[in-house]
């Protein structure tokens, strides 16, 4: 693991600052609200990752006082093992701190900690709890992302707290898709799971043998054109594809079309963080659900990978795509030419077929730490991949990243195995 | 009806000019986030007061474009003849406009409609909508002070938005209540409702006739302490003297005293909006639902007094009390030396026992303005004299409020009939 | 009060073995199930009623040990002061004691309580507890009824529970309704409320007077078919005539039609007790809420009346009708050739705008029956008249029923006032 | 597959006697309650599973006009192929058919397809579908106890539908259990799934290979004592061995034990088909979430078998044990000198960790069937071994049974691996 304590506080700002910039275009008033209890304020995004060190390392490991006790209750998220916490549900009710108290509490927590580091003499744990504190700071990113787009899409206005896209990326969307190819593989032992010795999280390890039955995997994800035909089909309207779960799911909440999809005149169109603007044929189909992917598979006369399926795919491949980096926080469009497999990584997370569970030998960081991972596994299904809100930095064809069948608000899209 | 130009602006300018003033220590995250679907964010109140003048007045009486086609439909409430209205309880996902955004909006039609004003030669429809439109802000101003205390009580380091309260009400406090003396009432007809030529609402009309037995009124309200002993008999813990729906409440939410009550280290405190402070015996009750103040008046061997009575028992008295005017915000301790009455007029609303309904002969205001008052006639019950959230040129004697009988948010008390 | 031991036992055999005569057309099965936590199952009735005399007579007056005592938990209601109950709304858990053993238990009480009153010397306090219970058996006697209705109307083959109404009824529903006519009444100083030695609810009295001003009263209640104009103009799709929380109520309930209709290719049919068919014109509107009813009067450019008027409206008029005693179960046509007022009594329940509360000086009955009336007054309206299914021997000109502004299950219907 | 007519049409008679006979000691009105969605009434699972032969054989393949077109309807569960159902969680609500006329179906249709069966030149898919239809029945007798048990549990006489259990089983159960033995089991390829020529269902196939690591599994299930050590360590008081989901669903259900567990006195007694009991050390624990198999595993510091590794561990095991037709319908105790394991099948489920999915390669049934298991596979976690309320001609090593993991109806224990 990595020790060289320049590079350490450099990756440590680079990290806390990019936090702070995703912020920038947002007004006070977005920082506050809370627009379900699965999502959580900008605010208290800030506030918890910033905990995160004050708690799992400041007082923790260096015995430091707490910044504010009241903090330690109210930016725990759901670690039993640091105290209690306050009720999940009701984030959005607090207004003070104000946002620039929680900018104070950051700066207060970066400048202690950069002495610490600046100081040198580092334990492995305390290596170990900065890079957790990093890597939960880039999924918070993620999240802050698409919380914030669910908020700002329950104001009938749809304002866009992000400029325009990226020209080039709008065209291609216009093209037409190439036909969905697959690849074959041979069935037998593979390995899977993290064995590097980089950072990666408890729950990718350890790394194992699988076996596996000869598979195909499409090349390219779903687009936004091939899940209209299934709507056009009348996909929402029969039970006939889905999971007795996903049709129950689609009557109670009266869906008709992806998260975000609204016909107006007519036509769909989708929001965007850049504001609201037609559904485009060549795009990856996003903000799906595990029932609708499954669904859409069925009709397809496929189904959805296993995520062991997809690792032993992707193994080998370069960690390239479309990523938070590129400002864009939209798919890219499919692209036109693909060689072997595209936009894997990045672009949208793809649903597998595999409940998240413990791999064998699993064992939890240890300490309050935990919590962070293992607490989770029962039902919630494995995404693998990263999408357009993912750190470039923060992904690997080991990442399993895990939501309940019925969630929609992050990219979540389809690839197809038969 | 007040027809001289300058002092319908002077007073214009007055009022609106005070709902900013409340404003004024809260933070810019505190205007937006909505506590429970019967409260608004104070960024609502704002915009909603504004909105009322655009498109009651300048819109309907005066011809002009909407400041904004979205604003009328977000920032309308109930009026149905007026357009289609935003969610109520989705007040709070509302992030744009901004607070500032709302300032200007307030800034713009506050411009317009004194230009109007100054031009003169204004019609009785615009003077009688001005005037609805200037105390529609006065009770909005309670409602933001109101909803503004539940908010910042949801926050668990329950934060003071105003400073520390007058020291001479504090002092009061602590004294020893007076004993509860009462006023014989003969029974008789008496005439209720307004019947003057100033402003009032069309539910305090018309004046009529109404035949009253023999009653009597307590000359104070019912303090703290006496609420306490209640408390400490038992009173939540027992069906005994509770109404069927109130027991049921009491059961269902866990209540074991007044809304802002809690009970730390043996000693009960509230919350106020100068902070938390232990509850003192010598002031009034507040922030009881109807259920408790009939519960209470069960126990203590009295019942509550109807509005006919209440409203009787206050013909010629002054309008005088603690009012918001005070900036004190909470109630002031029941008074040492009583002559007559005390305490009718502002610290406390006082629940009275009749549910809100018309007045035989009842005529809302014409157009969407008949919505304001009537449709809300049933399952509400009558409160009197206003609180000391009320504006004292808000009241009078004639004036009805209402609420559900579960309702606890508003400064609500309680007054003791036999 | 009633002294005469024979005419007593003959009365107590008569009223309870009606109730048992009611459910003869019953299966086992239907006596069962609890269709909404408002409906009881009729086993339950059966035995509360029972229990009612059990506990109240036979416990409490000649300390008789109980019958059973699990009964006392299971059968009472909600007096609190006869202990504590079961939870109301999962009376229809209870599949044990069966059928069979409350017709025993049944028999026992009334075994029980005949050779008591054949031994005669009853107290002043005996007698008035078994005229309550005689009444209150009376009451769950339509209740009965009502919940049983309600019940068969789940089930999606609408089982008749009784054979076909009386051919006359049935005649006269298809003939063309008279006009409305109206009575118009002087205002000034009337007396309302029981003033008799016969028996009363504690809510009826005392007899007090009240000022009513000048009023008008329809002759006969409002027809399926004005209603149906009501729905055809939109009624059920434009809020204009609703009171607000009835308005929510269409929207989250979707009514569009009182309870029980059904548009079946294109005609609009009810169910009833003797099964589906199509309403006819002529019949006075059944099952409505107080909101349908307030919505339809305001939308006819009337107003319900209020009790005080109803009341003084029928004073000296003779209690006839179609009571439950015709076997009918239906309201009959509204007559042809009316003479003053028609249908005051019996067919459907009256909704008047008048909240249930307590007369001025009203004394609950002492005890535990205390708990019959009182704790009720809150939130519900008044209904006078009674119904086809009620007792033609239960109702006078001063009986006060009341349910909440929701509820439709019982036969109410509207009469209009100006 | 079995074609010899008599032996079919004795095998027929011997399962649709059996669930008559499972009824015996019921009283009618026992028949018709649902006691919550997840159950059915007991006359619900008679009709369902007649029509479950009616549509499926006389229907579809004989072309038989339906016995009853709403029983289509009413007793359809949740074949969408086979036409709209009724809604599942009124299914109490439906009163009509009676319990009679229910037999009266089952005996017309036994005895159409008795004749049928007895004409023989029976098709290999009316053979299917009438295995398929007796093994359906076994698992609606199985649930018929279940929900009996839940039903009159709801009564809070705690009515005891069959007779007091066999001596000897109550004797077994005071005595101390033996220690807990685990058998190791080498890693490797091991074959899994249904491979013979007999019925299975469509989920247990394809055979297939999976990879095992070594593991551990104990010899015996999870005793009601070890349980109570749990619990007094505080296991439902705080979160240490939970799952997230888990310690949620603890706290607002207010779980402190097992499903029908209850302090009477300072000792737990659990409610069972014999009425009330004593909880007894030696028996195995019941009536568990997975939630609570997952987080006793966890105190005890081992974990829950996967469904793979139950599987492999009981190839070639006899198929012994406490079935339905021991009539006990409760779990028998731990045995004293077990051989290997004990108690894999019967007496209680045996909750796996693993998430209940299709195998690879995995054919749904053709038609309607094909919606019998494969829709569900989503969110549930999968059981073996069978309980003591299944057949023991029903039970298999490869069969899987699954549930919510927050489901205690049904008689589900704990068997803990390493
Ligand atoms: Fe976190
Ligand atoms: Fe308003
Ligand atoms: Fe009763
Ligand atoms: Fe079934």
């Amino acid at each position: 693991m990595e020790r060289d304590t320049e590079s350490l506080r450099s990756r440590y700002v680079q990290v806390r600052t990019f936090s702070e910039q995703l912020c920038e275009p947002l007004e006070t008033e977005d920082y506050v609200v809370q627009s379900m209890p699965d999502a959580s304020p900008a605010k208290w995004h800030l506030a918890h990752t910033t905990w995160f060190f004050d708690q799992f390392i400041l007082q923790e490991l260096c015995g430091r006082e707490p910044y504010s006790e009241p903090f330690n209750f109210l930016f725990n998220s759901y670690y039993n093992a640091a105290g209690d916490q306050y009720t999940r549900a009701r984030r959005g009710m607090i207004t003070r701190p104000t946002v620039e108290q929680v900018y104070d509490y950051r700066n207060a927590i970066d400048d202690e900690l950069q002495n610490v580091i600046a100081k040198g003499d580092l334990s492995e744990e305390f290596v170990l709890r900065l890079e957790v504190g990093l890597n939960h700071e880039q999924q918070h990113q993620e999240l802050l992302l698409t919380d914030l787009k669910h908020l700002m899409w329950q104001n009938p206005l749809r304002p866009a707290p992000y400029p325009q896209e990226h020209e080039p990326f709008a065209a291609e969307r216009k093209q037409e898709p190439r036909e969905m190819r697959r690849h074959a593989f041979d069935g037998g032992v593979y390995e899977i799971g993290y064995g590097g010795d980089g950072f990666s999280y408890d729950n990718e390890s350890p790394r194992h043998e699988v076996l596996l039955q000869p598979f195909e995997l499409a090349r390219r994800p779903v687009t936004c054109g091939e899940y209209l035909q299934f709507i056009e089909d009348g996909g929402y309207e029969r039970p006939d594809h889905w999971l007795s779960d996903g049709w129950a799911t689609v009557q109670e909440q009266g869906w008709d079309g992806p998260l975000y999809w609204e016909k107006r005149d007519g036509q769909w169109h989708h929001y965007t963080l850049n504001g609201m603007r037609p559904v485009q044929p060549n795009e990856p189909v996003s903000h799906v659900s595990y029932y609708e992917a499954d669904a859409f598979a069925d009709w397809a006369g496929a189904r959805l990978p296993s995520e062991q399926e997809w690792e032993v795919a992707t193994q080998g491949q370069f960690i390239e795509g479309n990523f938070v980096e590129s400002g864009n926080f939209h798919p890219r469009a499919v692209e036109t030419d693909p060689e072997g497999f595209t936009q894997m990584f990045g672009d949208v997370w793809e649903w597998t077929r595999s409940s998240y569970g413990p791999y064998p030998g699993f064992e939890p960081f240890e300490g309050a730490l935990g919590e962070y991972n293992g607490k989770f596994m029962c039902g919630q299904y494995v995404l693998r991949g990263g999408s357009c809100a993912t750190s470039k930095t923060h992904i690997r064809e080991t990442y399993r990243n895990f939501f309940y069948p019925h969630s929609r608000w992050q990219f979540s899209g389809i690839r197809l195995a038969w």
